[in-house]
């Protein structure tokens, strides 16, 4: 067993256990605006190569903790990794982002489609959990995770990223059936690939759901809300103050946060574009939140970064159970310069917001 | 003096009068999924040269009335008409969206905008309402419109459609001085412009807010929201039965419908992630409210188009002030008899929600 986290600030916050100050992590946090990372990634070739090798996937992961003092670490893979193991072919085109060779096109597609064990198929994101745990040596907690299945399904249907999302929709409009059963496959695998990831050590898992949003309420409801609930039914989360907190992000989810709030997950990732109170005032206290400065703001001088870092601590206010997070991921183009201007101000200005024990 | 119009279900139903069944038209009715659009656009040679022609603008803003049984036709212009006439140079570059030749990169440059007269500078957009109105004979309301100046702002800033819109989210946090100056001059000539369309027999105008929701709740007020409530104070709609109605459109809006519908706008557009039925109750039937059909849904069968319509329908539910809409333009691929289909489906299950005369 590896040594449990020496800064627990993250798990104590999705518990709504009381803190000395907010944690604070960043979405995207091991990626493309730091410069040790793109040598990592010109190293190895290409994504999928970076993503498949444990030693430079712990690596990365490890990098930005290196450069700035963050209260957890997140697993570098993608989200793709699952369809790619359920035998789409995942590739990337310079330029063009995620690509599948063999899309889903017909109900024989989501027939064929294989149930894997993640243990097997997805062995290098276990193992690449298990090297950064040991890496870590318990400084500050890991976070596993996945997408959701109704933004993982996006990409295989539309074999890519997508403006209209013309394909999926026509599945979930003329053929209701097929879509829940892609979604129920995609589903049964991120629970079992989540499972596996907690097996091997991560210490909290978050649910990407960056397309929820294209959704009617009603088709969101059905489609993607209903998969994450699912999921986090089957997560073996453990219980007492050894339990694995989850936490759901919705991307736009806005007056949706209501109904993520009782799906019984730990905490929800809010965008910059809903105000953390109105966040707070929707879900009821029932979760913790996490977020959610707009990522653009990394792109303004750090004084303007630190004004804004105190807008979103008093949004929220005072009060346990806030995790300090950007809104979405950190853009390629920032400088890392700014990120730390970002975290430095959390650390400043966040004991204000908390009782001394 | 043009006719009145003959059809003027449009007008009623924005003022919130009685009407025997729901108005229907769509945004970007005249547009590229229609093949006698793409035939002018061909002979025009490019866009702006469609845009600059009024004589061919006034017929493709004919065409979709020709094959759909509408209730509006809209003006076909670009909301970046606007930035050209101010001196940025507009073109288009194939699959790359508009550009502009100059755009706005510091102070000196927002100085050196002009705040030019729309009468004299944009008369070819004046010019093609008068042949419009002529051409339409009464048979169904006009609609002007325009950008908002957060929106056009952010083509003006960033050269161009942007992901993370980091210049002009530059501006707004370091030099929000400067980002106010151009929304000003913006918001002036807009003014103007929408006065000038009204003069020449727009019978209603519509603001379209297609990036305002990329801000947090609070800038949107400063930057966005509060540049539309000036300009809707400054419209010469007149009074009364003639009155001109005006309509705010935010993609993205969700919860802050409460806010825009204390703009002094008539209607406000809302886009399919939304139910009407929650922007009822967020904007307290203050005003009449358009839409919101998710345009993806022209991408499946006419029978669950019909169904998603039914569901619109009942969304809103009984009363006056609602016109039936997609959520967003409709996309170009779009097979136009599936718009027939949506057109169709309101013609004949609205009625049962409106009380006979």
């Amino acid at each position: 067993m590896s040594a449990p986290a020496h800064n627990d600030l993250l798990l104590r916050a999705l518990r709504r256990q009381p803190t000395e100050r907010t944690p604070v992590w960043m979405m995207r946090q091991a990626g493309r605006y730091l410069p040790e990372y793109m040598e990592i990634r010109r190293q190895a070739g290409d994504f999928m190569a970076l993503c498949t090798n444990p030693e430079l996937a712990c690596e990365v992961t490890m990098q930005p903790l290196r450069r700035f003092p963050l209260d957890a670490a997140i697993l570098f893979s993608d989200i793709l990794t699952v369809p790619d193991a359920m035998g789409l072919g995942l590739y990337f085109e310079a330029g063009e982002g995620p690509r599948f060779r063999r899309p889903i096109r017909c109900q024989a597609d989501i027939d064929a489609l294989a149930v894997v064990d993640p243990e097997a198929e997805l062995g290098y994101v276990i193992e690449a959990v298990r090297r950064i745990r040991r890496e870590l040596d318990g400084a500050v907690p890991l976070i596993g995770f996945s997408g959701s299945p109704w933004t993982v399904a996006t990409y295989m249907v539309e074999g890519g990223s997508s403006r209209t999302y013309g394909q999926i929709k026509r599945l979930v409009y003329d053929d209701p059936e097929a879509m829940h059963c892609l979604l129920d496959k995609v589903a049964k695998v991120t629970a079992d690939y989540l499972n596996a990831q907690i097996a091997a050590g991560a210490q909290a898992v978050m649910i990407f759901d960056t397309w929820g949003s294209v959704l009617t309420p009603a088709a969101y409801r059905e489609f993607s809300l209903d998969y994450m609930s699912r999921i986090i039914g089957q997560l073996q989360t453990g219980t007492g103050e050894a339990r694995i907190p989850t936490i759901l992000f919705t991307k736009g989810a806005g007056s949706r946060l209501a109904e993520l709030a009782l799906t019984g997950c730990d905490a929800l990732g809010v965008d910059w574009t809903t105000d953390l109170a109105e966040a707070r005032r929707l879900t009821a206290d029932r979760v913790a939140l996490q977020g959610n400065l707009d990522p653009s703001v990394l792109y303004s001088s750090p004084d303007a970064i630190r004004q804004e870092v105190a807008t979103v601590l008093e949004s929220f206010g005072a009060g346990e159970g806030h995790v300090f997070n950007l809104g979405h991921g950190i853009a390629p183009d920032v400088d890392p310069g700014h990120a730390a201007a970002m975290v430095a101000a959390v650390h400043e200005l966040s004991p204000a917001f908390h009782v001394p024990d």
